[in-house]
């Protein structure tokens, strides 16, 4: 990148607002996916008319431009595969308004989720989306790839909470999307349009949500399964009768990952476990707590249905429950992470197929995530220095993808198609509709300025990607 | 349009499946708005192939392709204003799938929503959107404008419920959208671009939605207030603390359209009342009832909070207010009904509005509707056969959209813009914002074929238009 567009870009933001510092940049080229890609210039700007002065001088020069939150995404949306600006979003983190009495907050995308969350419920306030990385991602990543999260079950995810939008797009103009309403149904749903679409259409400065009343109690069990049959079939039964909040599952492994983190001793023969929540207030959470009881103790197979108590029981539960995808490192160094969904009734076959998955492919395979919505955290084991294995690693991914459109699932949950997953997009989407949705960012983005490279297989070589991973030559 | 385009139009769907025939054509040219359009021809399709057949003769001849459900849209959605071709969906009318298991139906555009709602029923299923013409509307028409209900207020409206779709686009393209699993972030929301798009974008052939389980329980109460500030004040406040299934409000005029339909004898000095209902299973819904009762019992200042017990009574309560539109024509034969959002703390400021805004123009105007969520049904009466009436109601409905987006809320909360709105719609949406959607627009229809003439203002005309408004030339 010139030094002309450097200084440029230095009196647009302020010069100690930007950095060419490699070991700046490096802190700019991560995500969750443990890949790296380093950008040219990193840049700090502090309102929406900066970032259209940025946008249009990237159209102007070209150079790709790629907004970034906390980076804790995992398919890449916010690594700058093909160089260029990364604008860091971290600046913009104000709550602006919280309006009690409409129940509609106001904020920039910087904002960390779990910070918003707080300042909420001391008001009484609740915004259910909890990606697990809820401690540091920010709320414009979250709506980028509409994040999700344990609670989704019960109070869906960050597409069901946000109203309206404020969008700089990649020409640099400025928009307002939505409503500060209930209800609103003027014009063509472009809020919806830019919540997932991965920060490829605009750059997002703005975000209404509309929140509810914090749910003043909630309970949680523990129940010990003796296989992973008994498991998945009993988050369906559960579901047609209750409504948790929450409905985790474990494996083995992933028990074994985690189990000397667990507040409780298991059963030596636990093959399974669901961490499950009841919330709403308290009278409410006692009938659910009462019926789901009752239920439960008809069950006469279980292992062990315990109920966590004490606010130190349940936080060593959670903690568990957050670490098995970090603590996963102690099996292999490194690990390809997916989040398919299947309709919950298919989750038996799903967790089915995993196992022999891993069997043929000799291959650690585990799977925990948020059962209840049928989204399935399906974890593969690798060392990246083992070319075979990496080889059967891939084999085994697109087979798990194949299984999944064929059990009537879809690739994602909630993490989205980035890089990682964009050569199986064809998997999913017939011609026409990935046609039109290379022509809807071509519409926003005739330049491909603004997040090259993310979600859309490269266009001449998306069928030869495939086909090599069925030879297993990736 | 020529004999040998209606024979080719024959020739897709069978000669029995068109008509031409004056008295037939009559019964497609109007819809909920009253105006009347009539199209060249009607034909009957009955699968995704014919309608792609079709779309692609209207482009290469080219004419105007309409889709239609019912015709029970309020702002013109389903009028042929160009002439043309319209595609009658009701023979697409099959519930193609109900799996219970899953909590997940598919059904085709021409389905009663009704219908629908009553087979679910059987089941224990439940579909919540229920648009006050659930008896005859269809699902096609109602995703195409994002119906909504008074069971909004808790459950959501129509998008909040759609999981994918077919969709027919206007080249005659077949794309399947969204997933029929609880999550998916796989490409750009098509789904919900869809939903609104009032026929402008695609036709749609297929429609999966997400169920919950049927509510087994049920309260209504009837609550009468002794002045409009009272009630809409009353709304805020229940808000914060209750979540009703229904919070419907009328004001004194609308009581006194459907009084004598009432089945209970009203307080003299009753200025305004709330029908209020919350669901749940028994044990919740006694709650929840409990809880109403006492914060109402507080509020000593009301003038009678009543609990309608039995079943004929909770259905003329609702069969009053279904009727509150239709008996307005007793007080003058034309109406202009607008279903503005405000927040809801700004509510009691609206209806203050609306009332000087009656005084000062000579008009009847009355308002009910969906107070939980901001969504109030403005009716305006007017005897069209009076122009200077006619003026001063179009001066009124100016004022009301100004005042609406002044108190930060939006022009239609579900019934769209249609024709009848499309030229307020510089009022709520910035130029960018119109120019993206007209951008999508010519993206997905560059001949504009697919229902021409709806939303978007007339390009230009319609600042002219508004200032004819302004002037009460129109």
């Amino acid at each position: 990148m010139k030094r002309e567009i450097i200084n440029k870009l230095k009196s647009i933001v302020g010069k100690d607002q930007l950095t060419t510092a490699p070991e700046e940049l490096l802190c700019y080229s991560y995500d969750g996916t443990g890949r790296e890609y380093q950008p040219e210039a990193v840049v700090f700007p502090v309102n929406t008319c900066e970032i259209t002065a940025i946008m249009q001088l990237a159209n102007a020069t070209p150079f790709p431009v790629v907004p970034r939150g906390a980076g804790s995404g995992m398919t890449g949306g916010a690594l700058p595969v093909a160089g260029g600006v990364v604008i860091a979003l971290s600046r913009f983190n104000r709550i602006l308004e919280i309006d009690e009495a409409n129940q509609v907050a106001v904020v920039e995308p910087g904002v960390i989720t779990g910070d918003f969350r707080k300042t909420l419920e001391k008001r009484g306030l609740y915004y259910p989306p909890d990606p697990a990385s809820l401690k540091f991602c920010t709320m414009g990543g979250n709506v980028a790839e509409c994040a999700g999260g344990p609670s989704a079950v019960k109070y869906g995810v960050t597409r069901d909470y946000v109203l309206g939008l404020e969008v700089v797009l990649p020409d640099g103009r400025v928009i307002q999307t939505g409503v500060r309403t209930a209800k609103g149904v003027v014009g063509y749903d472009l809020t919806r349009l830019f919540i997932g679409s991965e920060g490829t259409l605009g750059i997002i400065t703005k975000i209404t949500v509309r929140l509810i009343p914090h749910p003043s109690a909630k309970k949680t069990f523990l129940i010990l399964c003796n296989s992973i049959k008994q498991a998945t079939s009993l988050v369906a039964e559960i579901l047609t009768r209750h409504r948790p909040c929450t409905l985790e599952y474990m494996d083995r492994t992933a028990i074994q990952i985690v189990r000397e983190k667990l507040p409780f001793t298991l059963a030596e023969n636990t093959q399974a476990l669901l961490l499950l929540e009841v919330d709403g207030d308290a009278p409410s959470v006692a009938i659910q707590v009462d019926a789901l009881q009752e239920f439960l103790t008809a069950k006469r197979d279980l292992l062990s249905v315990m109920q966590a108590e004490k606010a130190d029981e349940i936080d060593a539960l959670w903690a568990a429950r957050r670490a098995v995808s970090p603590a996963a490192f102690n099996l292999k160094p490194h690990k390809i992470s997916e989040d398919v969904v299947v309709p919950r009734s298919r989750i038996p076959e799903l967790v089915f197929f995993v196992e022999n998955l891993a069997t043929k492919n000799a291959l650690t395979i585990f799977t925990f995530g948020h059962a209840g919505d049928g989204n399935i955290h399906v974890n593969i084991m690798l060392d990246k220095n083992e070319p075979q294995e990496v080889n059967r690693a891939a084999i085994a991914t697109k087979a798990l993808f194949e299984q999944v459109i064929k059990l009537g699932g879809t690739l994602s949950g909630e993490h989205g198609i980035g890089i990682t997953k964009a050569a199986y997009l064809p998997l999913e989407l017939d011609a026409a509709s990935l046609e039109v949705m290379r022509g809807i960012k071509k519409f926003f983005d005739p330049n491909n300025i603004l997040n090259p490279g993310k979600i859309f297989p490269a266009e001449r070589h998306a069928k030869k990607t495939i086909d090599k991973i069925t030879d297993g030559r990736l």
